[in-house]
């Protein structure tokens, strides 16, 4: 940055701000379930249900009536009759005293039956069994609404809909969900030295001082990888604010959040907020107290956001996880899980106080541990230090850094 | 399982006749990069260019030549005559002795220049600048290639593609990347009692003693989050082997890889084993030591493996993440990254000796460490036990147990 940033927010100050004073209005969409992993849920889902729907086996053997096997055993076995087989099921299907039914694993235990005895567990012979064993209540059986209960939570509201909640939806029966559309999220990149992938012979190009957008193609890939959001990439403005100007209106029609890359340079970022002013838009974030990325600002045009990144792919990717997406989340109240490890430090990291750092470390086995090792950094725009690492450790502003053989927290990306 | 499994393979045994018996023929694609993400790359690629292609400035100040700083300090500042700009870029801009260029991040440094100054540590002054610091080579200067050598293999083939890979490749100007094709993996659920989500009133289907195809939706929707594969659900074959041979023939012809669900009962898989030895196929794997999943079986047909998992969801879900997604990656050369983190056992979890466990385990902070708490179990079909869990800790054959306060991996799911 040119000029000093003399009121650098914390970012969680940032993430505060930027949640309250946006609207991202989002609709709800019914979808086939197959369609809707990666999708945030916008209903809780209460199971109507219990399962399993009825006590079933989880071998196969015989139901029997726990009590008609007491006192059984190898030297003293039980004589039961076998009456019938859970096979094809029947409602109908009851035992009495003294009387066995065959069931195999799954099947719905008949009416009067309370336990199952193991194949390997009587001699069958014709119609009877010779039971082996003693066996309580509710042997080898899963109890009607012990895996559901009805009444339970399967999803929340605001919830990344997983394969395992597919899964319990699917047990239930539910076919249709209600999710948030995509959020869609305009990418605009400016900066006259920035240019589109494939514009031309890519050593010819670097040798002219110009670099390629790598920054607007990893937000929108990270952006499209998250799956609930739709990026739309807006294209190059360069430094020029009629053009960031007329992106950033298409944008407004177009999108519930704006991101904007570059402004590490000494015009872009203000050209941005000089275009978002023009639009009678307000500066809410003018720079942030993080390490890559102090020139992270953000306004609100028309209610709806605008995240202004970094140029360098790092800072901006970062500026992305932990101030875009934790503002957008808070401002709707959805919750995005992230992967957390907690692991031992193998080298002093300093920190500048005031700042958060955002320090990426190679993650590994060591002895009864995980390890974190900083990856050296100089500047922001290194992509080794992405390429190479495991996760990002968060250094918060009130810590002057975390000594060697501490324990740390830290999101595998 | 109605008969005993006399031969149980151990899990990395059957991993290891799968991957040596298969024949996963994928066809490359060419992809656009920002296409790419979560495919398989076919290819290493290598960086032809240094990154930065110059020495760049990743700080706003002047550049100058550092011998000409030697002695300032601001009680001694140093007087350097500014000559111009490194904007716009021209290859043609020197620095002489006791001149300076002022530059903007990331700008490339002017021939003869071999260091930079910040801002905050001279005073302008029309065409000059008074210098207050004395500063080594290369201070706040990326050097040339420092970033990504020429060299740098910054993919290697049967590696997956990250966000990071993409910002990567598109530093250096790639903008189409050789990938493998999707694998092409056809499920086939059978079972007389599983009926399709969607086919009528949950509660009175339940009610009949039917289940719903909540494995094969599971198996599906995990297949497909995974992005370089590409599920094609072939439907409910029943218990009847000439709908299982029928699918059987069709998932051939469209599909690398066949998964059938079910086989927990008496008879499903005993269907799909004779369907298979109808077909000439060999069945290679009967049974694995594996807990929940021991009915785990796989075959191969026409070269192609036919994996055979429990009907139940969690049995299933197990089976494919740790038996056919092993077997695959191992047959092609590819490696799936797993997100593993290291947590301490807040209770003993037993196991039977010769079996591989999988058990689900809830993960949270406990002081310095993560703590792994395991999810009681009853049975192989419990949706809780993942709906709960956010981890899977593998219990090896050759291990008795892993004790209470043991540090153990578990992988995140």
């Amino acid at each position: 940055m040119g000029k000093k940033l003399k009121f650098l927010l914390h970012i969680n100050e940032a993430i505060e701000i930027m949640s309250k004073n946006i609207r991202i209005e989002l609709k709800e969409e019914k979808l086939q379930l197959i369609d809707a992993l990666h999708r945030i849920a916008s209903r809780d889902i209460v199971s109507e249900l219990d399962i399993p729907f009825f006590d079933r086996s989880y071998v196969d053997g015989y139901a029997v009536r726990a009590e008609d096997t007491y006192g059984a055993s190898e030297s003293n076995p039980i004589i039961l009759k076998i009456v019938g087989s859970a096979r094809p099921f029947s409602s109908e299907l009851v035992i009495n005293q003294g009387e066995a039914v065959k069931v195999y694993t799954g099947d719905p235990l008949p009416r009067g039956a309370d336990t199952v005895i193991m194949l390997e567990d009587v001699i069958e012979d014709g119609d009877k069994i010779y039971v082996l064993k003693s066996l309580g209540k509710y042997a080898n059986v899963a109890v009607r609404g012990e895996d559901i209960p009805r009444g339970k939570v399967l999803i929340k509201r605001g919830n990344l809909i997983k394969p395992k909640h597919v899964a319990a939806l699917a047990t239930i029966g539910i076919n249709e969900v209600y999710v948030y559309e995509k959020i869609r999220m305009c990418i605009i990149c400016t900066g006259n030295e920035v240019v589109e992938l494939g514009a031309g012979d890519a050593k010819s190009i670097l040798k002219k001082g110009l670099i390629f957008n790598s920054t607007g193609v990893l937000i929108t890939s990270y952006l499209k990888m998250l799956g609930f959001a739709e990026p739309i990439y807006m294209g190059i403005a360069g430094d020029d604010k009629k053009s960031i100007t007329l992106l950033l209106r298409k944008a407004l029609d177009l999108c519930h959040v704006i991101i904007s890359t570059g402004g590490a340079g000494p015009s872009e970022q203000d050209l941005t907020i000089e275009a978002i002013e023009d639009l009678n838009g307000e500066i809410a974030v003018r720079g942030i107290a993080m390490r890559p990325g102090r020139p992270t600002s953000a306004g609100v045009l028309n209610g709806k956001p605008i995240f202004m990144l970094s140029g360098f792919p790092v800072a901006s990717l970062l500026g992305l996880k932990y101030f875009v997406l934790p503002s957008i989340e808070k401002a709707i109240g959805i919750s995005i899980p992230r992967k957390i490890v907690v692991a031992k430090l193998v080298k002093r990291v300093a920190n500048a106080v005031g700042y958060t750092s955002f320090v990426r470390v190679k993650i590994y086995r060591c002895g009864e541990h995980l390890c974190a090792e900083p990856i050296a950094l100089t500047g922001s725009g290194t992509i080794s230090t992405i390429l190479d690492s495991d996760g990002v450790l968060t250094v918060p502003p009130n810590v002057e850094g975390f000594d060697e053989g501490q324990f740390v927290e830290v999101e595998l990306v």
